[in-house]
């Protein structure tokens, strides 16, 4: 008899909120990934061209974790004619010992939004300034409503900007913002008036053109881009990453993926050019900023480890709450 | 809503024999393999060394198939010091349209058995001598068991011999064997013996050196080695393959880790030697068998479109049936 666990999207967002265990959670994983003989394989990748559908499959093994979760991500981008969304998803967490699934965790992508915007959190616990009071945020979607509500969690925001292609989904997002965090947030046209002042800039589009100008930075910005996961995806003007101190979530996935990819393919940045980690900064084994003056950017592509690392996490807290259902087989 | 159908390895070895309806599906997988714009991606592997484990993900879409599957295959080598069996695993199916996941198969790799055995049977169908009654099976494990029960299938077997290492496991088997397939089945020590005579033999083990020699095969027999999955393993003498018609389940996979790949690393057969794949001789685009006096080997290691059919097949039975439990989120 075998015994797993399956918790819904609607257990998931009870248990698992975006919350100060989230983020350790997955600034644990980083600094494992930096210590530990982590394995983390290439994604697994299927397209389905004539149903517009692809689906991604990712994993990674985190020494010390009990578990290990294999991620299933489809996106089938068709769907929204039939009124279904184009990503859902889930995630099967198996046992570290023995390999027996223990839970599956049918969230449709919200633990993925968690751990994404947690690692939004942990690039600024480690390369913001301590007192950055402003932020900035590109993108009026799902993640930079998360990214800005990490953001509260590791750095004492009193003031946020939102700017988006989409004026009026800008101003929507700010005044939803505004009213769940309880501090000023503002919708901003221009996306130059948007990170002048701004302490952390934070990137969460889909866009293919550098949407932030290498000479709009000021002295002691932090910026994490993370809306890149392909190729084609670049939100950063490249010329950005030369002269600030640049840090990768994975340097060999931001090499090939992230907005470093695009300072590669521009002849800016040698492709065999060596740049600090997230999981180093955090373990001190490289330095992450160093002084108040510097621009900072954290290149964020999305990792395995996050998502072993937010798995665990949903299981333990639905262990802890009795929730989810059991299933013997 | 979504709605989900969850199969448990009891429901699935009861809707899903091993039948002719088993052996169609794998047989028009490999057919689309052939003709279809099949993707089949590289294998996801993820290894856990320090509790001797190793997951594999395989994948494939096959055109014309309303879902496909992805398999997690787990193996962790320590498991029977705690009573667990070392290998176990799931099947997730999504619709080829949505990207929805339409049922989970907890079948714990038994629908592995069935398809595994299923293209023994497709191997013999198209490569053996139509009058094939005699068979040898190499090994004595659950593969031995089933893939001589899938030779019955397709060819008028009326006479079989098991040899395997440990004869008291041959006995055994042999035993169960005659009793289940009605048919004389005798273990024989000597393998040489045992393939004497013999019209299809089926290679079983997971031998790392040939158990099979070259100057032991006779006019006209036809060979399916299925044992070996990865790299080290090797059943069949290289040289057997030169001079016989060999046919792979998938070239691309078996100069890498079938037999085929010990012929090349032996230096017998070119590294870029083609060779016709089971699906092509099944659309009948490239020749198997063409006369009576042919050795014929049929190399076969596994492929994902073989999962996808069978979990296919599955979801189709349960659904026929009112199999299984309606999870619904």
């Amino acid at each position: 008899m075998t015994r797993m666990k399956i918790l819904t999207e609607r257990e998931l967002r009870t248990i698992v909120p975006l919350d100060s265990d989230a983020v350790a959670c997955v600034e644990n994983a980083f600094h494992a990934l930096a210590t530990k003989a982590v394995a983390m394989p290439p994604i697994l990748r299927l397209d389905i061209p004539e149903h517009r559908g692809e689906v991604d499959v990712k994993t990674a093994y985190v020494p010390g974790l009990e578990g290990f979760a294999i991620k299933i991500s489809p996106g089938f981008f068709d769907n929204p004619k039939i009124g279904l969304p184009s990503t859902n998803g889930m995630m099967v967490l198996l046992s570290s010992r023995t390999g027996l699934v223990q839970a599956l965790l049918l969230d449709n992508g919200y633990l993925t939004d968690v751990r994404t915007a947690a690692a939004g959190a942990v690039a600024a616990k480690y390369l913001s300034r301590e007192d950055s009071s402003v932020a900035a945020i590109f993108g009026a979607g799902m993640q930079a409503k998360l990214q800005l509500e990490a953001l509260a969690l590791v750095r004492p925001i009193r003031e946020a900007r939102i700017w988006a292609r989409d004026a009026v989904k800008a101003e929507a997002a700010a005044h939803e913002l505004a009213v769940r965090l309880g501090f000023a947030v503002k919708a901003e046209v221009d996306p130059k008036v948007a990170i002048s002042g701004a302490d952390i800039i934070v990137t969460t589009t889909p866009s293919e053109a550098p949407i932030l100008k290498a000479d709009w930075l000021q002295r002691g910005q932090h910026v994490t881009a993370m809306g890149s996961d392909a190729e084609h995806k670049n939100e950063i003007d490249p010329a950005a990453i030369v002269g600030s101190i640049y840090v990768a979530d994975s340097l060999k996935q931001t090499r090939r993926l992230g907005e470093l990819h695009h300072g590669i393919a521009a002849g800016l940045v040698s492709p065999d050019a060596d740049f600090a980690e997230l999981g180093q900064v955090i373990a001190g084994v490289r330095p992450g900023r160093t002084n108040t003056q510097q621009v900072t950017i954290a290149d964020l592509t999305g990792t395995g480890i996050q998502d072993t690392a937010i798995a665990t996490l949903a299981f333990a807290r639905a262990n802890a709450a009795n929730a989810g259902t059991t299933f013997e087989s």
